[in-house]
C-alpha cells in the first residue's frame, strides 16, 4: 500500500512536469503530402476552421473528362513532388480521398500581373511561383516559403476562423495580391456558381463564394483585412457567360469599383512596396454571412501581431499534444508519433462563428447553444480508431461531434444522420451509416455531453430510411441484394455492424425492443456469407448467390475498397461467430496468415484508387479502411503473437515520418488514429464496445494525461526494433489475463506494463 | 361660427358613412395590362410582398441578342393581348420599364406531363395553356382564369407575404403542377444561378432560386404548402452543365428524392383528382431563409381557407382605397380614379419576414427595428408624385420607406442612398439622387418616424460620392461634361435639383453650412442653358457648348428620356430663374404652348421605347416623367389657365380605364399618383417644397380622410367636361388668392372649393 501511494506520487510529478515538455517541435507536417497521404503541410489549429495551407496546382478544368486523377491527387491541394505553388487557399481536407475546398486562394506577385495560374513547366506565364523546399519550413500553426518567381517570403498563420498572411518583399517596386476564387481544389467548369465581393474599405474585403462540387450547394463567406490600403483594383470575370451588367454597364465595374460579381472572379490588388516591407493579410472565414466573418476577425485576431498569433496557436497545438508523453526507441518514431497526434486533430473541423451560428444543412442558419458546432465527417474511415480516441483524450470535443451530428439529422430531410458531410452539406461518400458507431461508442464509453435517448431516435430513424443505399431491401431481405443495389456485401457487412451498435445503444438506454430488433439485424451479415466457399458473397435478390465471383478482386464484385478476401473478416462486433462461419479458431488463422502472407497478383492491384504498392501486406491493405481491425482478429482465435508481430510490421512500414512516408489517405485522421492507438498497445476492434484488444506497443513510455485528470502511465520493458512480443502485461501490478482491457480500466489511470521480448509465448494448443 | 361648426359636423358625418363606402369594386386590375402599362392584373395586397399573377409568355431566351424587346414587352410578366398563359409567378413589378422577378411560377396541368412552356401559337406543345378572357376575372386581392387545355379554374389570393392558390379541375384523372424555376421575367440563358429545393414531407417543400439579373446578386425563397400529399414528383435539370453529382449518383436525383438543386430547375409534382376536385397550393416568400418563409406561412395563413384570405385582403384594400371617397362625372372616371389609387399603393413592397429580418445589399440578413423595411425604389419616377401622395395620405408608410432607404444606404458599399433598388440590390437604373427628394419632401412636409439628422447626413453623402456616374465632374464643373459622362445634361439639371432639395433639409435642420454649399450646387442648372440657342445644352469639358446638337432628338443629345425642348423645363425648384432664362413670362408661355401644340415628325418618335404615340400631346410626353411637372408651370407665368385645359386633357386622354388605357408605363405608381394629385386639383411641382400647384380637379367632389384625423372635402361647382377652367378657389370658405396651396393647409382639413367654368379668367396682361 505504502509503495503504491509511492508510486502514484512518484507518477503525479513525473506527469506534471512531463506536461511542462515541448512536444510540438516533433510534428512535421510534410508527413503524408507526397504520393496518397493527402495532408497538407499548411497552418491549422487542433479542428480548426481555417486549414490556410499552399497549393501546388490547380487542374483548372478536367482534362479528356480525366476527373478521377485530379478529384484524388489533390485531395490537399499540395503534391511535395510539385515544383510549384499557385498559392495559398484557407479550408483543406487532411487525407482524404476525394476532393473539395481550396477556397480563397491568396498569391502575392511582382513583376507583370498576371491573373491566370499559369503551368508548372512555365510558372512565369502565370502568377503561380517555383520555389523549393530548402526554403520551405512547416510546423504547428506556421508555413513558410520562399516564392522565386516573385522573391517573396510568404509565412502563414491561423486563429481557429482567421488565416494570416506575412509577405515579405525582397525587392521594391509595384506589387500584387491575386484572390482567385475561380480556384478551388478538385475544380471543373463550372464549379464556382457565384460569387460576390465588396471592397469595404481602402483596406477591408467581404464577400463569398458559392460552389457546386462534393458538397453541392456550398457558400464559403469570408472578409479580408490588408496591412496596408490598396492602391488599386480590378477584376475580371472568365465565366463564358458575362455577368448581366443592366445598368451597372454605366460604371467601369472592372477597376477600383467596390462591388463586384460574377461567377467566375479573379481579383488583384496593387500595392508599391519598399525592399524588405511586409505585407500582411487576415483572412476570416464565416460558414453563414459576411457578417459573421467580420465578427470573427474582429473577436480573433484584433491586432496585426502575426508572431503573437503563430505563438498562440502553437501554444494551443502544445496544450493539445502533450497530453501524451511518449518515449520511443528513436527520435524518427517520435515524430511519427507526434505527427500522428497532429494529423488525428485536424478533423472535425469546427464550424461557426464566434457567436456559434452556422449553416445547417437545410441552408438555414442555426445557433449551436451549449456546444460547439463541428462538420468535415468522414464517418466510414473515422468511426473506426479516430472517434474512439477522441473518447479516450478529446470526449467533450466528441461530444460536441455527435451534437453536430444530431443537429445535422434534425436539419436533414433525410431524417438521417451524417454519412460523409462537411460544410453544410451531405456528400453520400461511402456507405453505411456510422454515425450510430460514433454515438454508441459514445454513450457505452460513458461520454457525457449528448442526449443519449434523442441519440437512440436519431440512430433509429436513420436506420429505418429504406431509400438509402440499399437499405429498405436489407430491412426486407435481411441483406443487399447485388442485383439491386452494388458494394452490396459490403453494405450489409457494415449495416449488420452498424445495427449491432444501435443495439447497444438502446440496451444501454434500457429500450429492450429496439435492442431486439437491431441485435436481430446485426446477425445479418450471416445472409452473404456462402459456406460453399468459405466467403462472404454478393446474392441476388432471389436469394441466390452470384455465380460469377473473384474473391481477390476489388471492383464489382459486392465490395468497396476491398475484395472478398478482406471483407469476408468483416465482422468486427461478433468475431466469435465470424470463427465458427470460417471453420473454427486452426481455419481462421489460417485465412488470416493467408492474408498477410499471399502475393497479389499485380492486376488485381491494378486501378485501386487509395493505396500504393508499398501499402500493402500480401493482400492486406492498409491503406483502405476496411480492414483495420483485422490484424487485431488473431487473439479471439489464440494467436495474439500474430498480432504484435503484424501490428508492429504495420507500424514500421505503413508509418514513416517522410513526406511519401504513409501508406494510404490519412482520411481525416483515421490512418493516424490506428497508429496512436496501435502504438500504445491497444485497439478498439469494434467501436460500440468498451474493450480494447490489446496488441504490441510501440513506443519505450507513454504517459497520457487523461481529461478526468488522472493519469495513465504505460510502459513497454525491454522495447525494442526486434522485441515485438508482449509475454506478459500488468496493469497496476496486477497481470492481465485476458487478450483484452476496458476503456474503465484505461480511464481508472496508473500503470499498464507490457513485457516485451523476441520471441512470442505461444498459447499451448487446444486438444 | 355656428355655421361653421355645423359644416364640421355635416362633414363629419358625411366621413364616417363614406368610409363605409364600398370602392374596391371600382378597381379594374386589367387597366394598363395592354401595351406600355405594365401594370399586372393578379392580386397583391397594399404594398404587399407577394404580387400573385399570371405570366403570359416567357421568352425563354433572348433570340438574336433582342433583350430590349423581351425585358421590355414582359415588364409585369402580362400582355393583354396574349392568348395563352404559362403559370402565375409570385413577384412582379407594376409599370416598370424594365424588368425582372417572376419568381416561382406555378401552373396546374392535365393530361400529359410536359415540362417546357410550350409556344403561344401551339401551347398544347407545352404546359401552357390558352385562356379567354371572358373566363378571366381581376379584383383587388383576387385573380381567377380557366386554363382551357387543362380544363382547370385557377384562383389567386394573398396575405402580405403568402400567395394562395385554388385550382379547381372540371375532369377526374390524373393532374400535375408544374414548378417552372427557371421562368422568370426578362429571362435569359444564365440567369437562374441556383435553385435549391427541399420536400420536407408529403405536402410540403421548401427552397430558392438565386438569379443574375436586373438585381444582379438575388436570392428568393420560398415555402410551398399543398392542400393534397403528393403522390410522386421529381424534377429535370436543364442546365447545358450538368450538375456535378459526385456519391449522389447512387441515388435515382431526379425521381422522389427529397432533395433537389441545380441551375435550371423545373419540378413536377403528381395527383390523383376527381372531377369538381380542388387542390390548394399557399406559397409563402422570404427575402432571407426558407425557415423564414415557413415563418411567415404559418404566421399568416395557418388555415386552407381560400375565400376567408381574399376577403381578408379585399377588406384591406378597402380600408387604404376608402380613405378618399370620390364622385365623378362618369362611372368610368370612378374606374380611373380608383384603379390609380390601386396602382399607387403596389410598390414599394414589404421586404421583411414576420419577425423583420430582411436581407441587405451587403446581402446580409438584417432586423428592421421600429418599423417596416420596404423595397423596389424606382425613385427616378416616383419622387416626382407618389411619394408626395404618400406624405399625404400614407405618411407612416412613408416614413418607413425612408427609414429602409437609410438602412440601404447604411449598407451601401458605395455610400449612397438608394437610386432603383429591389429585393436587397441596386440596379443603378436612370439617373439622379432621388432618394433625398423622398426625404426632404417628407420632412418639410412634417412627416415624422425617421431621423432628419442622419438623413441628411445620408443625402450629402451621397450627393459627394464622386464615382457616381458624372458627379466629380458636376461637382468640380458645375456640370457633368457631354464628353466625359453622357445623358450630361439631364444629370445636371436632376442633381441641382437634387441638391436644392438636401440645401432645403439642411436649412430645416439648421445645418446652414450644408444650406450654402448645396443651394449653391442648386443653381448648375445655369451652366448648361445655353442663351444663344434658348434651349439646355451638352457642354463639354473644355468649357464649350457641344456642336452638333438637335433639340428635339431624344438620343444622344445630352439627354435620357426627354428631348431639349422638354428637358429644359426641368429647373422644378426654380421655375422663377427659368423664365428669366428662356426671356420672360411670354416668351417662357410661348415655349411651353410650343411643346404642346407642335407637331413631333415620325422620325424624332422612332425608337423612343416608353411612350406610344398615343402617349404624347405634341411634343409632350407624358409616358416619360422629365415633363411631369410642366404642365403645371403656367401659373408661374401667370397662364395657369394653360394649366387647367392641359391637366383635363392629359387626364382624359392618358388614362382610360382600358387594359391599354395608360399613355406609358405606370412606373411603380408615378403616372397614377400624377393622376390622383391632378383629379383633386394641385400638384406638387418641387418636392421638397411645402406648396403645390393648383389646377383643375376632376372630381365633382372628394372627400379624403387624412392621416391626421382630420377630414379634406374637395368640391368642383359646376364641374363637367367642358367645365375645365377654374374661376375661384376657396379653402374654408377663404379666397385663395395665389396658385398654390400649402400641404398645411391641407392637412388642416376642411372644405376647398373649386369653382368651375368653361371659359378661362384670364389674367389680366402686365403692360
Amino acid at each position: 500500500m505504502k509503495n503504491l501511494l509511492l508510486s502514484a506520487l512518484l507518477l503525479l510529478a513525473f506527469t506534471l512536469s512531463a506536461q511542462q515538455k515541448e512536444v510540438t517541435q516533433y510534428v512535421n507536417p510534410f508527413i503524408g503530402t507526397a504520393r496518397m497521404g493527402h495532408t497538407y503541410p499548411g497552418a491549422t489549429l487542433p479542428f480548426g476552421m481555417v486549414q490556410l495551407s499552399p497549393d501546388t496546382d490547380t487542374l483548372p478544368y478536367a482534362v479528356n473528362g480525366k476527373y478521377n486523377q485530379a478529384v484524388y491527387r489533390y485531395c490537399a491541394g499540395y503534391q511535395h513532388n510539385d515544383p510549384t505553388l499557385v498559392g495559398f487557399s484557407h479550408t483543406h481536407f487532411s487525407g482524404t480521398g476525394h476532393s473539395d475546398l481550396g477556397d480563397i486562394l491568396l498569391m502575392p506577385t511582382q513583376g507583370k500581373l498576371q491573373l491566370n495560374p499559369g503551368t508548372a513547366d512555365a510558372p512565369q506565364n502565370g502568377y503561380r511561383s517555383a520555389y523549393r523546399h530548402e526554403n520551405e519550413t512547416a510546423s504547428p500553426n506556421y508555413y513558410s516559403v520562399i516564392l522565386d518567381d516573385h522573391h517573396i517570403r510568404a509565412e502563414l498563420t491561423t486563429s481557429d476562423r482567421v488565416g494570416m498572411h506575412r509577405y515579405t518583399f525582397e525587392e521594391a517596386g509595384p506589387a500584387h495580391l491575386v484572390l482567385d476564387l475561380i480556384h478551388g481544389i478538385y475544380p471543373y467548369e463550372n464549379k464556382s456558381v457565384w460569387t460576390f465581393l465588396r471592397l469595404e474599405n481602402d483596406s477591408l474585403l467581404t464577400g463569398y463564394r458559392q460552389t457546386n462540387g462534393w458538397a453541392r450547394t456550398r457558400t464559403q463567406y469570408f472578409a479580408i483585412a490588408f496591412s496596408k490600403p490598396v492602391k488599386s483594383y480590378g477584376y475580371q470575370n472568365f465565366a463564358p457567360k458575362e455577368v448581366y451588367k443592366g445598368f451597372w454597364g454605366k460604371f467601369d465595374q472592372y477597376h477600383n469599383f467596390p462591388e463586384m460579381a460574377g461567377a467566375q472572379v479573379r481579383v488583384w490588388f496593387d500595392f508599391d512596396v519598399q525592399a524588405g516591407e511586409q505585407l500582411q493579410f487576415k483572412v476570416a472565414l464565416s460558414p453563414v454571412s459576411t457578417a459573421g466573418a467580420l465578427a470573427n476577425l474582429y473577436a480573433e485576431v484584433p491586432h496585426w501581431n502575426f508572431d503573437q498569433l503563430w505563438s498562440a496557436g502553437k501554444q494551443r497545438w502544445q496544450e493539445e499534444l502533450g497530453k501524451i508523453q511518449v518515449d520511443m526507441l528513436t527520435a524518427a518514431d517520435k515524430t511519427t508519433f507526434y505527427t500522428a497526434l497532429y494529423h488525428a486533430y485536424l478533423a472535425p473541423t469546427l464550424y461557426q462563428d464566434v457567436d456559434g451560428s452556422y449553416k445547417g444543412i437545410d441552408q438555414n442558419t442555426h445557433q449551436a447553444k451549449g456546444y460547439n458546432n463541428y462538420t468535415t465527417f468522414s464517418l466510414w474511415d473515422t468511426y473506426r480508431a479516430l472517434h474512439p480516441w477522441f473518447n479516450l483524450m478529446q470526449p467533450q470535443r466528441n461530444a460536441d461531434m455527435i451534437q453536430s451530428m444530431l443537429a445535422h439529422y434534425r436539419q436533414s430531410v433525410h431524417g438521417m444522420l451524417p454519412v460523409w458531410s462537411h460544410h453544410a452539406n451531405e456528400n453520400w461518400c461511402m456507405i453505411g451509416y456510422h454515425s450510430v458507431s460514433v454515438i454508441a461508442d459514445a454513450a457505452i464509453k460513458g461520454v457525457a455531453g449528448f442526449d443519449q435517448r434523442a441519440a437512440l431516435e436519431a440512430c433509429v430513424q436513420t436506420a429505418r430510411q429504406r431509400s438509402y443505399d440499399g437499405l429498405g431491401y436489407y430491412i426486407d431481405l435481411g441483406y443487399v441484394p447485388e442485383d439491386k443495389n452494388g458494394s452490396s456485401v459490403s453494405k450489409t457487412l457494415e449495416y449488420a455492424y452498424n445495427d449491432w451498435c444501435i443495439a447497444q445503444l438502446a440496451k444501454k438506454i434500457g429500450d429492450m425492443e429496439i435492442y431486439a430488433e437491431f441485435s436481430r439485424r446485426a446477425s445479418y451479415y450471416n445472409n452473404v456469407w456462402d459456406p460453399s466457399i468459405g466467403y462472404m458473397r454478393p446474392r441476388l435478390s432471389d436469394g441466390r448467390f452470384r455465380a460469377d465471383f473473384d474473391v481477390l478482386s476489388t471492383h464489382g464484385q459486392g465490395f468497396i475498397e476491398g475484395n472478398a478476401w478482406n471483407y469476408s473478416l468483416y465482422v468486427p462486433h461478433q468475431p466469435g461467430s465470424l470463427i465458427q462461419l470460417m471453420g473454427g479458431k486452426q481455419s481462421f488463422v489460417r485465412h488470416l496468415d493467408s492474408l498477410f502472407s499471399m502475393s497479389l497478383p499485380d492486376h488485381y492491384f491494378a486501378g485501386t484508387e487509395d493505396i500504393s504498392r508499398d501499402g500493402i501486406i500480401g493482400n492486406y491493405v492498409h491503406g483502405n479502411e476496411p480492414s483495420h481491425h483485422v490484424a487485431y482478429l488473431y487473439p479471439y482465435a489464440n494467436a495474439a503473437h500474430r498480432t504484435q508481430f503484424l501490428v508492429r510490421q504495420i507500424m514500421d512500414s505503413m508509418y514513416r515520418p517522410l513526406p511519401g512516408g504513409l501508406g494510404g489517405n490519412d482520411d481525416c485522421g483515421q490512418m493516424s488514429a490506428w497508429y496512436l492507438f496501435s502504438a500504445l498497445g491497444f485497439y478498439p476492434v469494434a467501436p460500440g464496445s468498451a474493450m480494447y484488444v490489446l496488441g504490441s506497443p510501440l513506443v519505450k513510455s507513454a504517459e497520457l494525461t487523461l481529461p478526468n485528470g488522472k493519469n495513465l502511465r504505460i510502459v513497454a520493458k525491454n522495447q525494442s526494433r526486434k522485441n515485438c512480443y508482449v509475454n506478459s502485461i500488468k496493469l497496476n501490478g496486477q497481470r492481465l489475463t485476458t487478450f483484452e482491457i476496458s476503456h474503465a480500466q484505461l480511464l481508472n489511470g496508473g500503470l499498464l506494463e507490457f513485457e516485451m521480448h523476441n520471441l512470442p509465448l505461444l498459447p499451448i494448443p487446444k486438444q
